[in-house]
């Protein structure tokens, strides 16, 4: 009986596999990933992070740009800041609402795409993350053509992360791989404030 | 009018900050979280190592614990491996159809159990992360119940992340935060293989 199990088992499991194995062997391209991390749920950036230590297991170069920057004690930077092979830029004061100054916000939205597409132009430059992104398109600050241009005039094995909310979608019609993460439930809406270690 | 527009904007976003404000003000409470990922888009483990790099920028100490695992040199495991304050095991041998072995893989299911309660009981531990871990409740490798005891019962402060497809609804109903990843789009679907420093 458990035998007739096992065997029941590994025979549908053999068939799973050769399906896995035919989808494998049909994906055999080696590409710069346009990558877009969108939706109102917790992930976005932290999976950017996330990527970014994988990249450097690898031993690959990593550029981070951050456009919006809300503290300047976030565990990511003082941790990716410190490990070899990272270059990170933190290009904006804060959400819109903190700064209330429309003129500076898009000053530094500027200088933030200017160093990106230095990254960008960069084939030494393995991946690069554009943190929060999205939100210079949802408030005008930064032109789409042009930032949509320069992602495409990339080293072909470039790969770029671009994270943020409501991604436009011209952006998410140039990536590769979208994902859209949705809001389940989150602890802020029960009382919980931010959480060093998870949300920054 | 240039002008005109600058000062719009700025008793806006004050009227907005107002609001942001008092939602933050309104969130005080310190908590050990519940986090999980889930879903079918891509970022549900990278949004996991992530928060652990967030977490080391701390000084926190954490604790991994990977379900399942189709190779063994990946970017993460090399580089998380070599930071101080990380503890990193594997408990598995890749997804059920590449072992074909039920035995085999309940063995190494409760194996990572194990793993897992040890951190969950170390008051040390800032944060765990079970990596894949729903797939052995698809499979029945591992027992619900126990798991949700076990998570409940661990340090009030302990952060702990879970990422897989299909999380069960008990478990989003403990989690204090839960993410869905939809998949909009994805690479490997358009033909390209999985990417060293963005898949593993």
């Amino acid at each position: 009986m458990t035998e007739d199990r096992a065997e029941r088992h590994r025979a549908r499991m053999a068939r799973r596999k050769a399906r896995v194995d035919a989808d494998i062997a049909a994906a055999a391209q080696d590409k710069g990933l346009l990558l877009v991390l969108t939706g109102p749920g917790k992930g976005k950036s932290s999976s950017a992070f996330g990527m970014l230590a994988r990249a450097l297991g690898h031993g690959h170069k990593v550029s981070v740009v951050q456009f919006i920057k809300g503290r300047s004690d976030t565990g990511e930077e003082a941790f990716f800041r410190r490990q070899p092979g990272v270059d990170w830029q933190v290009c904006g004061a804060g959400f819109t609402w903190e700064t209330q100054d429309r003129e500076q916000d898009i000053a530094a939205a500027r200088a933030g795409w200017a160093a990106a597409a230095c990254a960008l132009a960069d084939p030494t430059v393995n991946l690069v993350v554009l943190d929060e992104l999205t939100y210079l398109f949802s408030y005008g600050y930064l032109d789409l053509a042009t930032v949509l241009a320069d992602l495409a005039a990339r080293p072909p094995m470039q790969h770029v992360v671009v994270t943020g909310r409501a991604a436009p979608q011209a952006l998410i019609d140039a990536a590769d791989t979208v994902s859209d993460i949705g809001d389940l439930k989150h602890a802020f809406r029960a009382g919980v404030r931010a959480q060093p270690g998870i949300d920054w």
